[in-house]
């Protein structure tokens, strides 16, 4: 897999805009935090209902992934049909074929025709940017090129709420991959609407968060700091959030394996942190985290990954319109 | 991809069927000018309506697309699904694997015995209608073969209705594939049903629309005339429907090189003809209409691929045997 | 493909399990006669019910396969519309591609957040005994490994209770392969809670059933016998249980050509039977039963394909605790 490696503009400026409905869902950044509070609202709300609700009854709602990701799919398609609406979707062998061959405007526009709302997915740096423009309908963005994945920041936002009952104040610590790893950016981008007490972030060095980026969010006053070793504030730290090294990242398959150890997330990394310490990890893991820690007191990446129904039904809602 | 060369006797009769209901389709041609203006009939209802409506409540619709055609089968999951349906469907790497192994046969007495209407897409000639024989619930082919694609041929012929009021009277240029090309036949097909002005056919000469086929056409009345250049014919057009050329018919690369040049719709050429022409293909097309006729007043292929919805609904609706 | 040869120790002793509420499904010896006959009970009812329910409304069933398998897709996803639950599904590329990466106790532990069923086919033995450990909801084993796929014994036994009125005291030949069919193994698994007049297997010397197997069900007081050659005994049979061969488990293609024309199942075979004689196959079939077969009074394999879907709602059904 390829990637765009040029960096798209940020824009940071935060956007007043009163309302969901009908509205685009392309970056976390678009976001304010009075509007997240308000998603996070309904989300309790839908978290303390069961069974199928009648919202978005007579809608359909399109899902096109062109790169695979069965857990954003899933829970997309559930909060949708919780809802009432009804689901189409391309995956698989089929989206890959449309992704080598049909361009994407006139895809979109098919979506655009048969759905209410398009909820779209590709490796491609502004995919989602670029389909709010042609569609009339709302574009979400479950995850384009290598930077954003809005509702994944959402629902990271809003476990860390329910962990720990706000966002502020707390110290977090982002391992991983933070030059492609667009769940990690988009959750670092989403702290930036808040007032973390600190932010430290640990990469290898081949995958350390890009310099532009690093001074926009210091400009914006976020506390980030890079540092080279989790061990060194493991202690200090309130939420973990680790994401997966990828070993195509690396020309050099013996510096991934050296860079790999040193990025493995263990109970005896934990017990020196916080008792109340938590570890967040946007799914699917491989060997990151080590299995003993998923049913320990730190795991919370399976709460976080069940959450991911009703912020994502908060969502689907707000941008119909629909109060509850 | 190979496809049977072998043509398939034309049965050009028109056959009198007063009833929808219970009925496989085939091809276009099983179908009577007055069927096709109730099913019109039906289409401009389904296009004022929002939402989903309960006429197929309880049925389950299943898309057997053994061919993969993303178009076709999210416009019919969205009908059926707009008309209360259930929809279950087999696709993609799945669809391979059963089209090497499981005779077709069994197949279709499967989903004959899960569902209610069958909707088929596969590459031989004949698959439909072989289908149609074995399974007791209605079989609808969703294009098989290079000759038959009859819901396309609705959508155009209705897309000409929408747009000109009347299909009968006008001038049309059908360029492109015109002997694998069953978008292209199947219209070509149904026009036969009507009294156009006149029918002109462009295609490259390995493409031309078999002799057999041609002479037939002529013997039912239906004033068809080939042209070698677009060019010659576009002042005199109402309609231009284009369709792909695709690079795997000619066996040299050079030769396709050079024909694709002399058959990509550019805005020039549209500007020689008259101030009224609409512009239709069956999408998805690749690169034989420049993109600048998207948004031009010449461009119907979107609102084209729009009426899928309508037309297919008002096809399944009456099929079931629902009156609206 | 590869299967784990290692023998799964074989528990069969009955377990008395008053209520099918909330259980997990992973083998066909999970269940007496008697929790057999509720089932039919339930099957026989949704057998005379068209178009959809609203037992399961509100409830999600997620269908995990791993492994393809269209026809048991296709009925357990009929089944579950038919109730009125939601459905959504791994399958095709994206279970591939889960099936090598990410671990199967969290992909579990997903399908376990976002849905009420899941339903569950995987290549590895034991694959649905340890999901249902992980999961909290009903896990129902759709196929694993090459012993158990408890689903479609239960149908196959319902269909000999529909055919001849009662599973006791009738004769059975099942031939094919025994050693990693899973569907012939429940099916004698299956046998093994009523009594046969006479059980005789038939399998080419490679594909015989496990001597280990077969000891369990002589001492369990089964009626069991190996036979060499089809045509001894089929005058006595009632019911011939067919499976496919598959030429992969022959590592001399020359081995596999002699096998397979002893096992081919035609109607000059059938006729030295019984009158009343029933073919039963799980199907696929490839060309194991020659096709004059299907249309002929011994095909009873159509039938048993037709009766997945109310042998699947009754399970559903009992399992989410509605009664009927």
């Amino acid at each position: 897999m390829f990637y765009s490696l040029q960096i798209v503009a940020l824009d940071l400026g935060i956007k007043m805009i009163t309302s969901f409905k009908n509205r685009d869902v392309v970056s976390i950044l678009d976001f304010t935090r009075e509007e997240l509070e308000t998603l996070f609202e309904y989300a309790d709300k839908f978290r303390k209902v069961e069974g199928k609700l009648n919202l978005l009854n007579g809608k359909v709602v399109s899902l096109a992934f062109f790169e695979p990701s069965t857990r954003t799919r899933l829970s997309f398609e559930v909060a949708a049909k919780r809802l009432g609406a009804d689901v189409v979707s391309i995956i698989g062998e089929e989206a890959s074929s449309i992704a080598k061959g049909e361009n994407l405007a006139d895809t979109i526009r098919m979506l655009d025709a048969y759905s209410n709302i398009i909820i779209l997915r590709h490796r491609y740096e502004g995919a989602a940017k670029y389909a709010a423009e042609i569609a009339e309908n709302p574009v979400i963005n479950a995850g384009d090129g290598i930077q954003h994945h809005p509702t994944q920041a959402m629902i990271d936002l809003y476990t860390v709420k329910t962990l720990f009952g706000s966002i502020d104040g707390l110290v977090y610590v982002v391992l991983g991959d933070l030059r492609y790893g667009r769940a990690a950016m988009s959750f670092i981008y989403g702290l930036s609407l808040y007032k973390p007490k600190k932010l430290y972030v640990v990469a290898p060095q081949l995958l350390r968060i890009r310099n532009e980026v690093l001074q926009i969010l210091k400009e914006r006053g976020l506390p980030i700091e890079e540092k080279n070793d989790v061990r060194e504030i493991i202690s200090e730290a309130d939420v973990l959030y680790v994401t997966r090294i990828q070993r195509e990242r690396f020309p050099d398959p013996m510096e991934y394996e050296k860079v790999r150890g040193s990025y493995i997330v263990t109970l005896d990394l934990l017990e020196k942190g916080k008792s109340t310490l938590k570890v967040l990890h946007p799914l699917p893991k491989v060997d990151e985290i080590d299995h003993k820690v998923d049913t320990s007191r730190y795991a919370a990446y399976y709460l976080q990954a069940r959450l991911g129904v009703p912020v994502r039904m908060s969502l689907l809602s707000l941008v119909s319109g629909v109060e509850i």
